[in-house]
C-alpha cells in the first residue's frame, strides 16, 4: 500500500506538487489520511484506521529532455531525503508521476521501488495483488519472454506492469491494462482466493495518463482505495499558507488531495471499477473496466 | 524522538525482547503509542497525539565476546530489516541496548544512529536538545579534546554522551549524567531557550544500566518523555499469542512497555527526574537529578 | 565476479579470517590479486590482468545458535564497513561462508548479495552464467514451483543455488550441484553459448563444505576461476606481522589465500572441474563433476 | 582521495562527460590511472602504482533553476547507480562539479560526500589534510560561528570549504581559498606534521570556477596530486568510438583527462603551487598561491 500523484499540464517544478503543498506526497510518505486497510486488525490502532507510513521507498519519473523518460527511485523514506528535495526543485516537466510507497512485509529494494519504466511507458500502483506469492510463477510466465529479462525487482506491481505491456499496453493503454485486471482476476478466480484485488495505478507515455481504480466485483462490501482527481483551477496551500497556483491546464491525480483541507469542488473521486484517460488540455473520459469475467 | 529499550540478566537472544513480543521494539518503530509530542501541531493528526514512526535508522549494541561491546547500526527502517532479523536470532548477550529512531528533521545517517559506543561505553536516548543548532558549537567545545576526534555524527545525543564522557562517566556514572544534563540546561539558560529539554537516556559498561528521566524543571507543565522498567517476572506475549518467558533476574527499561495490553503490575514508571541504577540481581535505585541550576 | 571463503572447524571468531590476515577477505574487496577475466579488454588496465575491486556488496551465513543458520548481506562495500567488523568480532562459528561481490553490470542490490540461505543450506558463487538474460527465464521455469516464491533477487547465483535445491542438493549435494552445472551446461549448448561457464560455488548446511570448481569442458584453453583450500596446520599473518593461528581442525576454501605472502605448502589449488567434500576431521576428497554431456 | 570534474561553458547534459566519454568520471570510479599515493606502501599493488577504485560516494552540484544551485549525493558507487546514469541523461547546465570519492578509511557517508553546497557556493576536493583527527578541533573551531551549524560530515574537506568561506570565498574567490590554505600549512607548522597537504580543490557560483593545486613547499620532493584543464576545442571518445563534440566555449577541469588514448594538445596540467580561474569566455588565469607561510 502506498500513495502516489501524477500530473499532466504545461511544465513546472516538480516540487510544486511533491514538496511544496500541506499535505504534499512527501508529506504523506509521514502522515497519510486515507491509506485505509479494511480487515486489518492492526489498523484500529491508528486514526481514522488508515496507515499514516509510508516509509519503504520513493520514486519519480518524469518526461524529460528529447522525449526519454527521466527516472529516480531511492529506498530510503522521502521525508527526509535532501536528494529529494534538491531535484524536486531543479527539474521540470510537463508529466510526471511519484510515489512512496508501504512494503508492508514485501521486499524494499530499489528494484521494487515505484514508477516502473520500461518501453517508454511508466507506471505505478498502490494496492495488492491478494496471495502473490501463490499466484507470482504463472503470472510472471505469462509476461513475454521478449519482455521477461528487464523484471528486475521481486513485487506485484512490476508482474502488473510488464503483463500490461505485454497485452499491448503500448498500442492501446486501456486494452492492456483492462486485460491486466481480467489476468490478475482470473487467477484470484483458479487459486479460489477470497480476498479482493484492490488497486489503483497509473501509466503514462509522458504524453497522457491512463489511471485505473479497481477492487474486485465479487466481494460484497469491499471498497476500492481512493483516488481523486484535480477539476478546474488549482490553487494549493503550503505549510506556511502561501499559494501554490498551477497552470490553468493542470491535471492532477492523487492518492489522496494535497491539502489539509480540501474541498470537493477542487477535488474529484476517480469512479471506482473504471479507467480514465487524461490528456493534455480536455477533460479526462471514464469508462468501466471492461473485463470478461469468464476469460 | 525515539523508543529505546535496555536489558540486563542472565544470557538470552536478543530477539525475545526486540523482535518475538507483540509491542516489541520492531513493532514500536511503525506502531509506537506513546511517543507524546506535547506543543506539536502535528500530534493531533495522529491517535492519542503519539507520533507512531521511527523509521529513521535502528542500531544495537551489547556485551560481548572477552568483555568487549559489540555494535551494529543502520540507516534503514527496524521494521523490514531481515539483517536485524538474523542478528537479533543468532546474538545472547546478559546487557544489551537497542533503540529506534525517529530524527524529526536533523539528519539520517548511520553516524546518528544509537547506541553509541565509545571507551566500554554505550549511549542511547530519546528526546532532544531543544534549539540544538543554536548551542551545538559551545557544547562541543566543552568535550575533552582528546575525545573530540571520536565525534563522527551532527546529532545532538553523540554530543550530550561525549559530554558525559569528559565529565566522568567511567569513574561515576552518575556524576557524569548529572553534569551533563547540567550543561545542557545551562546552555538553555544562557541562550534563553523556553522549550524544555526532554529526554531519557541509558547509559552502560555492560554490567549494569544507568537511566536518566528528564525534563526542566523551569517549565510548568512540561512532561518528561514516558520511561518504564519491568518489575519483577516477566513474561511477555507475541502476536500470536505465545509466551516470551524471561529469566527471573531479568530487568528491563523500554520507553514504552513491549506488550499491547500491560499491566502495572509488571512495567513500572520510572520517576520523572530521577537517575535510576540497575545492578544484576539487585532492586534498582533510584535518586533525583541533583543539578546545581546557578552552575 | 567475486572472492569468497569458506570455514570448517572448530569454532572460531569471523573476524580471524574475514578481517584480521593481511590479504583478508576484506582486503580482497579492495585488494583482490586473482581476479582474473579473461578475454575483458578491461583486464589490461590492471596489475597482471586481474580485476582487484569487488565492491558492490558483501555477506556472511554462519552455523549458529541450536542448529540454526544465521545470515547477514549488505548492499555497501565490505572494505570501510563498521557493522562488519563488529559483528565479525562477535560472532564465533565452527562453519561459516563470507563473499565480497562484484557486480560487473547485474543489479547491486542486498537480495543479490551472497551467501544465499533456503532450507538449513548456504550457497555462494564466483563466476557468471554466460548470457545470462538469454537462459534466465528457462533456468528459472525449471526451479521446483514450491521453491520459486523464494526467488528474491535478479541474479544468476540464486537462480543456480534454487536448481541445486530442486535437484536435490539437501538429499545428496553432490548430485544436487552435479545436475545444475548439467542444465546450465545444457543451456549454453541448446542457446550456442560459445562464452564458457565459469565458476566456483561453495554449499554448505553447517555441517560440511560442498565445494566446485568449474569451467565449460569444450571451450579450449578456458581457465577455471581460481580455487583454493589450505592442508595442515594453517597460521595466517596478520598486516603488523602478528600470527593469526587456526584450530588444528580448521579446514578453509578460498577464492586466494589470505595471506600476501603465500606457500603451497600451505594451500592448495582445488581441481578444475571438481566438486571436493569438506567433512569435520577428515581431509577432503576430490571427484570429476559427472556430467552426462548429452542430457 | 577521489577523482573529480568540472565543466564552464554553454549549457550540455552532465552525461556528456560524466559518462559517455571512454575514461568518463564514471569510468574512473572503477579504473582511475593517475591516482598515485606516494609512500603508501599499498600502492605497489597496483598497475603504475595508481589506486584505481573511487568506490566510497558520488556526487554532483548544478548551477540551475532560477539561479539556485541543484545538488544530488549518494553513497553507493557511481559506476553502477542508475539514478546517476538517468540523471546525468536529463540535467542540463552551463556550469556543474562532479566527483567521485575514495574514502580511504575516513567515515562513508552522505555528508561526507562532494560537491559540498553552501551560500550560493559548490565545493569539491580531491586529497587530504594530513593526520586530520589532530587537527580537526582547532580547525573547525576557527570556523565562524555563524556557519558552524551547517557542518554535518566529518571529513577534512567540509572543514576546508567552511574555512574558505569563513575568510571571505564569497567576496574574494582566490583570497578565501589563500588563506584557508594558509591556515591548514599552520596547523601543519604547529603540529610539527611532516606528511605534506595535497589538495587539488574546486570551488564555484555557478559562473566561474576557482580551481587549487596544491603540495607542501616544505617537503622535498613531494608532489602535488593531477589536474588537468582542457584547452582548445574538445571532442571526447565513446567506449564505442563515437565523438562526443563540446560546445566551442567548454572549460573541463579533470582529476585526469576524459580519454584513454589523450593528447597534451588537449589536456594541459594546471601548474602545481597555483590557483586557477575559470571565466566564461575567457582563457583562464593562473597564479602562485601566495600564502604567508609565517601566518
Amino acid at each position: 500500500m502506498c500513495r502516489w500523484l501524477a500530473y499532466l499540464g504545461s511544465s513546472i517544478a516538480l516540487e510544486d506538487v511533491l514538496v511544496r503543498p500541506n499535505h504534499s506526497l512527501i508529506d504523506q510518505s509521514l502522515r497519510a489520511r486515507q491509506l485505509f486497510l479494511p480487515g486489518d486488525p492492526l489498523a484500529s490502532m491508528f486514526l481514522d484506521n488508515a496507515f499514516p507510513t509510508n516509509g519503504d521507498g520513493f520514486g519519480m519519473a518524469w518526461e524529460g529532455r528529447a522525449g526519454t523518460l527521466g527516472q529516480y527511485r531511492q529506498i530510503g523514506p522521502a521525508w527526509d531525503s535532501l536528494n529529494l528535495q534538491h531535484l524536486a526543485a531543479q527539474i521540470e516537466s510537463p508529466c510526471f508521476l511519484a510515489h512512496v510507497r508501504a512494503a508492508l512485509g514485501s521486499t524494499i529494494a530499489e528494484q521494487n521501488s515505484h514508477p516502473f519504466v520500461h518501453g517508454g511507458w511508466m507506471f505505478q500502483h498502490n494496492g495488492q495483488v491478494p496471495n502473490f506469492s501463490e499466484v507470482k510463477r504463472e503470472l510472471t510466465f505469462d509476461v513475454d519472454p521478449e519482455l521477461y529479462p528487464f523484471i528486475l525487482g521481486n513485487a506485484d506491481t512490476e508482474v502488473c506492469f510488464y503483463l500490461a505491456l505485454t497485452y499491448g499496453l503500448v498500442q492501446d493503454p486501456v486494452a492492456g491494462m483492462t486485460r491486466m485486471v481480467e489476468r490478475v482476476e482470473r487467477a484470484r478466480r483458479e487459486h479460489q482466493i477470497a480476498v479482493p484485488f484492490r488497486a489503483t495505478m497509473c501509466a503514462s507515455d509522458g504524453t497522457q495518463l491512463v489511471v485505473l481504480r479497481w477492487v474486485s466485483p465479487d466481494v460484497q462490501d469491499a471498497s476500492a482505495p481512493t483516488l481523486y482527481h484535480s477539476s478546474g483551477p488549482t490553487m494549493l496551500h503550503t505549510v506556511d499558507g502561501d499559494a501554490v497556483t498551477l497552470p490553468d491546464d493542470a491535471q492532477l491525480v492523487v492518492s489522496e488531495p494535497l491539502e489539509l483541507h480540501w474541498s470537493r469542488h477542487v477535488w474529484d473521486e476517480v469512479p471506482a471499477g473504471s479507467i480514465g484517460v487524461f490528456q493534455p488540455g480536455q477533460s479526462p473520459t471514464f469508462a468501466p473496466v471492461d473485463i470478461d469475467s469468464h476469460r
